[in-house]
């Protein structure tokens, strides 16, 4: 240290409070929408000000006896959960607990394939055989369905060695699977039902009304809830609470775990955002969330109007057959499916002349089509010229994610530029067939247990030499940060080319060996044999 | 969700403001002390403001690729590292993932006894067979001392299979290791060594002249260091860095691991706070820490006329004879071993009489003595008398934490409160011998693995009645949340004493099945054979 290195003049925290002050308006995550103006925000204070450590008085997360211990005792009861805990380390803290607690070394999980990655660790962690179930197709957008009870049942019959099942609902995308009927399933076969909620902690505190499609999984009968707090509601980042009911599950087990995967000095700005949050939603949230929900169907009615895009809503959703999810509607996923730019004409009309007759049916026919639009390129287009900035971009779609923290105005300014931007679009009739959705309709061979894939001698190969082969190392598309490869897994040449494909669209490919998503590190021997039962 | 569930009135966001307002002063973490006055951390905005998630221009802390790559790679530079992680679940999961990154699963650990519990976490996780090294004894005030060199040589040819080595320095007690001797010897056995430094991270901001005695790890040829930079450094808590060098550790598990054990939703408040906290120190923190030394030592020079109270020195750690280590005097650790009140002559004479020839050889002969002290009632004194807060009380000493945050009126109020209560005590020559320090003087006969011997059947027995029994969990007194016992270890008599003791004295004893510490889990069968070698 006796040199003085130089540091260079950005600094992560300027460039924080410029965004901050900047026009930009997140519909992303986290979901107090930094609406700091909002008497709730305002007055939270320098956080260092209130930044301590377990002193006298203050109790201490790992062995509550005192205040953390009743504050968490309070939201056990607001959630009507038998034991609920603050999580200072996310919903991926909650989800390794919550797996490794119900599962012995080296047992069996059945698990939703689009689990989110933290499950993917705990089946390393506690070295497990994962069994898969793969969740239905929305077929018009592409997008991924609900995980259906029938083939819960289906799997748990063909695995019997199983010791938990964990499904994701909502899903990143909002789509929410029908958690009273999955958990009479699991619970039939005698095992505990995880439920990854971290996209739904709003669920709780939403009325009757327009609860029906997003009733809380604990209330539906899960065994273990984990929430981002962070995600919907107004708590800060990395901010999550595992809920859980008794009966089957060792709860001492858990503990031991949500010891070992939180940080021994856990923040205190944490835990206090986290009660303030819980206490708001509690004393207040119901009346945010109806008036959030009106907006959004008002919202949604003027989106009715899109020619070109197409959003999910609860029909599109319901439209591919024997669905049996529904969807949240404070989540906007607009699908680019088949739209192509308007050639010439938006050159020689303008802007003006084409809104002029848009939302009608003779603007839809006339448009004439260019070049396919992806998920990326109307990310572009929202954050460049309208300083709008989403949650993800997929192949052909993007994700908004509205809050009850939101303004109408941010509301108002994202309806105005879908439109416009819908007019200068068209669509085929013609839906693409191959999956470029994802991961959808991909179901790799699995051919080792994703630790013993990680662990075994590897090699690293271009990717285009890598069919036929099998992984070892885990390939994401984040966000939402769902696999597409698990280590263990038969590299066939549809995946080869997704991931290809994803990586020109400009989407992060995330896992590969190299940041220009070239190569892949895949097991040395060529595996033949599948391992699956 | 139906009905309103009753909120209590307390909240831990109102007492955490209420203490931000009173007069107590902070001896423990985090460093920054709370100084908002103080114009690094007066401009800290509104966490809420500047809370984002993973979208365009601010990078990805899994997959860095931009700002946050810049940002550990500046920090890289500034601490000579070849690798710097910014860390958002605390130096525990930089434990965690150090030891999982270079042990494979079932593999052997050589370890300090004196490790904090998430280096057992990570034993438990990676199902390791641990080998202990105990540290040195500081005979005079009971404190655990540091770890020589010649004893993990010794170790290591005694246990051939250990795939690394982790120590602790400085300790919760602020003794520093010579870790340049321990970095050769496990060098020369061709293993990494790991160094938990989370006491530490202000070593690398002391220049020349104050860092004999505080060298930083990484500079003495540690591989991976861990430093919690909310210790001792302006930075929020449940911050931390971890540092590595190449050659000995694979920087592609290790990464795996710090990817699984930290949120993937990682708080851009802490990024922010430990990038700012990184380059306030480069950029200010010689000149902090140097004034801030000096200021220790005028404290010291007046702590130097103390008559009953101890306070750990230079001096006083090296006089156990063959002592390898030193101390880190920004800690002050006040010992009340063979302290007792002063009796009566307190009531008749008053305080201010006895100030009147406090310091003086004469006052400390002529005092009579009284009951005995011990650190939590010295804890209390100067919590209740004083509104000064300690770090930690253990059985006969506490411990302050200074940084270069402190404000010299607190300083000062430190000293005049400890030189005051010090006239109300007198000193015992003899000192007592049976070993109530903080396990230093137990080595428990370890009959299983820590995880064997807590998923084994188990039975949970009053303490009393567990004497030969092989325990089924971990026992700790927190802080510092150094075990007592780790699960498959046998209990003694003696240790079922330490634990009765420190729960009598009001410590935290925790890891018991019940909070009154009265009850042990223990595995169902006796062992009666050692399994190590």
């Amino acid at each position: 240290m006796k040199n003085d290195s130089e540091i260079p003049e950005d600094s992560l925290y300027g460039l924080l409070k410029e965004y901050s002050d900047s026009d930009y308006y997140p519909f992303h995550m986290p979901g107090h929408k930094r609406q700091v103006k909002d008497d709730f925000l305002r007055e939270f204070d320098n956080p260092f000000a209130i930044d301590i450590t377990e002193i006298e008085g203050f109790d201490n997360l790992h062995h509550p006896q005192g205040i953390l211990k009743r504050s968490m005792e309070t939201a056990a009861r607001i959630y009507h959960s038998d034991k609920t805990y603050y999580l200072v380390n996310g919903s991926s803290c909650g989800i390794l607990s919550a797996v490794c607690a119900v599962t012995k070394p080296g047992g069996h999980l059945l698990m939703a394939r689009n689990c989110h990655k933290s499950a993917y660790h705990a089946v390393i962690l506690n070295q497990l055989k994962p069994e898969y179930i793969y969740p239905q197709i929305i077929g018009k957008l592409g997008i991924q369905g609900g995980i259906s009870a029938e083939t819960v049942d289906k799997s748990l019959n063909e695995h019997p060695g199983c010791e938990a099942v964990l499904v994701v609902s909502p899903t990143y995308d909002g789509v929410v699977s029908d958690i009273a009927a999955i958990a009479k399933v699991v619970h039939r076969h005698g095992l505990p039902l995880i439920v990854d909620e971290a996209h739904g902690a709003h669920f709780p505190f939403m009325d009757d009304e327009n609860c029906q499609n997003c009733r809380p999984a604990l209330e539906c009968g899960a065994d273990i809830v984990v929430q981002s707090l962070h995600k919907t509601l107004p708590s800060l980042t990395q901010t999550s609470v595992l809920h859980v009911k008794e009966g089957r599950v060792n709860i001492a087990r858990l503990e031991r775990y949500l010891q070992i995967f939180q940080s021994s000095s856990p923040s205190y700005v944490f835990m206090a955002a986290m009660e303030r949050c819980i206490r708001e939603m509690q004393a207040n949230g119901r009346v945010r969330m109806r008036r959030h929900m009106e907006r959004i169907r008002k919202m949604r009615q003027r989106l009715a109007g899109l020619c070109a895009l197409r959003l999910l809503d609860r029909e599109s959703a319901g439209n591919s057959g024997a669905a049996v999810y529904d969807i949240d509607e404070t989540k906007l996923v607009i699908s680019t499916r088949g739209c192509r730019n308007i050639r010439e004409r938006q050159n020689t009309q303008g802007i003006e002349t084409i809104q002029e007759f848009q939302n009608t049916e003779e603007a839809c026919r006339t448009r004439r089509s260019g070049e396919l639009v992806t998920g990326t390129w109307l990310e572009q287009v929202l954050r460049q010229e309208y300083h709008l900035e989403m949650e993800m971009a997929g192949t052909d779609y993007v994700v908004a994610i509205t809050t009850c923290f939101d303004t109408q105005e941010g509301l108002d300014r994202l309806t105005d530029a879908l439109l416009q931007i819908d007019s200068r679009l068209t669509r085929e009739e013609e839906e693409r067939k191959e999956g470029t959705n994802e991961g959808a309709d991909i179901s790799p061979d699995v051919c080792m247990t994703p630790v013993a894939a990680m662990d075994e001698e590897a090699e690293i190969l271009d990717i285009a030499d890598c069919a036929g082969r099998v992984s070892a190392e885990f390939v994401y598309v984040y966000p939402p940060g769902i696999p597409i490869l698990v280590p263990g897994e038969r590299i066939s040449g549809k995946i080869i080319r997704r991931i290809a494909s994803a990586g020109q669209q400009g989407l992060s490919v995330q896992g590969l060996e190299d940041p220009q998503a070239k190569r892949l590190r895949v097991t040395a021997e060529m595996m033949s044999e599948k391992i699956r039962e």
